[in-house]
């Protein structure tokens, strides 16, 4: 896809986006855990070898914001911005300092709004994948979509 | 439910547990949108006053992560920690500068492993809920929880 404006008029089932890349360090994933998940396996190499991670992973919620930064800054160009109003989500491995994630997306839905006829539900489906290709994180978001104006 | 560390074992469907609460502010909201979610309606409060919001708004990925640092904080004490395997989220309305959260949550149900005797997976009703009494968000999490050692 290109980098104009969508409208839900302008997406169908079957398209893909593919993001750029972020690489994560142990340093962020202690950061973040600090504040919002502190838990030994995310904050202590030590005490991550000797949980089941077996080392460092990062908090679930920070491959979230991640997949989330990676979707805003190279994701799909929705006219209004990407709209969460939520989704299913699924930690599928751990996220690990060094590790590079991109996002691959793919429309899995498409639901104009029966009462507001300015408006939709695009459902989307993004995997976020590490620089060995295996999946992280696999999401099915609802998004917000306007459609084009008259 | 008192301090005491739980595995499945101790917990039953309809356990119920009540975080205590985090505020948060509009340093807070436009800090973890320039990470994590860069768009204009949570990090500027003109333009999200023109936006859907009507004002400034924070990421959902940022009530989630707030959701998350009251359960690891003041949640059920479960043995290994809160390990999430995943879950489905709703955003029911948008966290606002000056919002105190706290959580509620409630057991739907507990599914010991059939492979491995161990464990199983507790399914954790939680609720985000502001100073109003709003429901922000709604998040039914499946988590990792250990079987009593023998």
């Amino acid at each position: 896809m290109g980098h104009e404006t969508l409208y839900l008029d302008d997406i169908k089932v079957g398209d893909t986006f593919t993001t750029g890349t972020h690489e994560v360090s142990a340093a962020d994933i202690k950061r973040f855990a600090g504040e919002f998940d502190p838990q030994p396996f995310h904050l202590d190499d030590e005490a991550a070898r000797e949980s089941m991670f077996g080392g460092l992973a990062a908090s679930g919620w920070h491959t979230a914001a991640i997949t989330m930064r990676l979707l805003v800054t190279s994701g799909p160009k929705l006219s209004h911005g990407v709209l969460g109003l939520g989704g299913e989500i699924q930690w599928t491995k751990p996220m690990r300092p060094g590790d590079v994630l991109h996002v691959e997306s793919e429309v899995v839905a498409l639901i104009p709004s029966r009462s507001r006829s300015d408006r939709g539900v695009l459902v989307l489906r993004s995997k976020t994948i590490n620089q060995h290709g295996d999946v992280v994180q696999d999401l099915t978001a609802k998004l917000l979509v306007m459609r084009r104006p008259a």
